[in-house]
């Protein structure tokens, strides 16, 4: 059995950028790319968003390509193995941690935690029977099947906002329902308003799925143009995510009430000395894949102090 | 005279990313280019590295051409403007700053300090006399002047060993002078030991310079290979930065004992509300391009939050 120096849950983008950084300081470093806990391929949740234009260095690109730039650079490297296995088991052994996964297990002197986050479900009335038939969490995934169709998004942050402009671009009427107040980025925001085909419903909640053998329309529990009720086709949910931090939890690490991993924003430090977590699985206030490849850079950098000393 | 929402004191890229996101949250945002305090281009610090291989997106990228994406990602919004100007001053003005230059003076509800850091000074007799006649702080600016020549790098971290690679490519021998250890990065220091030009002097130091109109050899505090004095034709001090936060000081902003900007490393902010600072003027413990830039960004975030309370 092979002991690394630092292990990365995660193939994120937090995750790339950290084994290549890693690498670069000489460690011998293995990514388990499955250990998300969610469909993802390498590269992560960024490879869902359409184009990205707040990532510092690309003025526009797709989500997809900047996830596969970060894979290349972390490949040019030979001191990272990526595996495409899904780890199931950490343990603390002594100095060292042992990760499981349906294929192996592997030792490593330090771990990094950047198992992201996955979509938060609304729990109404009809969410299970209508996933996959009507109710999506990936615009870019599902998005051309909707094609003059109309749709809702629900959900009031800048996610939402991006979700709608890239599903008018398909379907003839987005609506977005947003519990509170509806508040992207200016930027996003313009783009909503000059787009006639986009609706904005605020102070509004969603309170159930009605359909047959797929979804048909949304309750709601406001009148909203006479109706409590919306007909549609689709509707893509924007409300949050849960960090997946499950694993780093049964080890010990310290989970804040919202279950995001604690960290030393200084150093990407968990409360278990050797154990970083960087990206949308922490308590960082502002999650953007350029917050998160910076963390996970960090993390490996304090990494390789840790195992120095 | 224009009110700005955030004033953002450098233009390297720290100060740019962070002013494509300000805009992108839809703030109104000055970037004085000029406040730096040294003689760098737009872009700052990293135009003055030849290769970067380690910004996470970037395979391979020259640091010249990297400022540029960064420079003109933030030109795309009509919301940014960028002065080459030199803040001289800057007041605190009940619930606004106001920064003067020497050709105008700018109010603004928020500000940033980028002002990044310049390079320190080798203090030993002859070093104020070579300045510029064989003393040179910046490889990628100076290397082609040293063709064939004998240089010495002094200094033992990273950065010096970037040096050392880069004017190898010119010189004919390299000596690479640090006073502990020599500790670059694994990846650096594969390339200095694969390179014959390159030469490792450790644990000595550099007591002085000596010449007639120009640099013509150091001394040193050790004998090696039976002398005391070294000669070569031109010096590349690489001993570290000296983090520019005299303005920031002047209005009650706390450093540390290194003149570093303490902040919280979860928003950017410093002891005064309104007031951030990232890159490499912070206390940061891991100074790379990508955290200044993900920093900035951040404090883009926050100032954006602090003016909307």
């Amino acid at each position: 059995m092979s002991r690394y120096d630092f292990l990365i849950l995660g193939a994120g983008g937090t995750g790339l950028a950290s084994a290549m950084y890693a690498a670069r300081l000489g460690m011998k470093t293995l990514v388990l790319a499955a250990s998300h806990g969610t469909e993802l391929p390498v590269g992560g949740i960024i490879t869902t968003t359409d184009i990205v234009e707040n990532y510092p260095g690309f003025a526009k690109i797709s989500g997809f390509e900047l996830a596969k730039k970060l894979e290349e650079q972390a490949k040019n490297y030979d001191l990272i193995m990526i595996k495409e296995e899904k780890a199931l088991e950490v343990k603390r052994i002594k100095n060292y941690f042992s990760v499981k996964t349906e294929k192996g297990s592997y030792d490593s002197r330090t771990i990094l935690f950047a198992t992201g986050a996955k979509w938060k479900k609304l729990e109404v009335p009809g969410s299970d029977k209508f996933e996959r038939k009507g109710i999506s969490y990936c615009a870019l995934c599902d998005a051309p099947l909707f094609r003059d169709k109309v749709v809702a998004v629900i959900g009031g942050s800048d996610s939402a906002s991006k979700e709608a402009v890239l599903l008018a671009s398909y379907a003839k009427k987005v609506y977005i329902i947003a519990r509170s107040t509806f508040h992207p980025e200016e930027a996003n925001l313009k783009k909503i308003k000059a787009n006639k085909k986009i609706e904005i419903i605020e102070g509004t909640n969603v309170t159930g799925f009605l359909g047959d053998d797929v979804l048909r329309s949304v309750t709601l529990d406001k009148v909203y143009k006479g109706k409590k009720q919306i007909v549609l086709d689709g509707v893509f949910i924007a409300i949050g995510h849960i960090p997946l931090s499950g694993l780093a939890k049964e080890i010990g690490v310290k989970v804040n009430e919202k279950e995001e991993i604690v960290i030393n924003h200084q150093n990407s430090e968990t409360n278990i000395p050797g154990v970083y977590a960087a990206g949308d699985v922490t308590d960082k206030g502002f999650k953007q894949l350029i917050t998160g490849v910076s963390d996970g850079c960090t993390a490996a950098y304090y990494a390789n102090e840790f195992i120095k000393k």
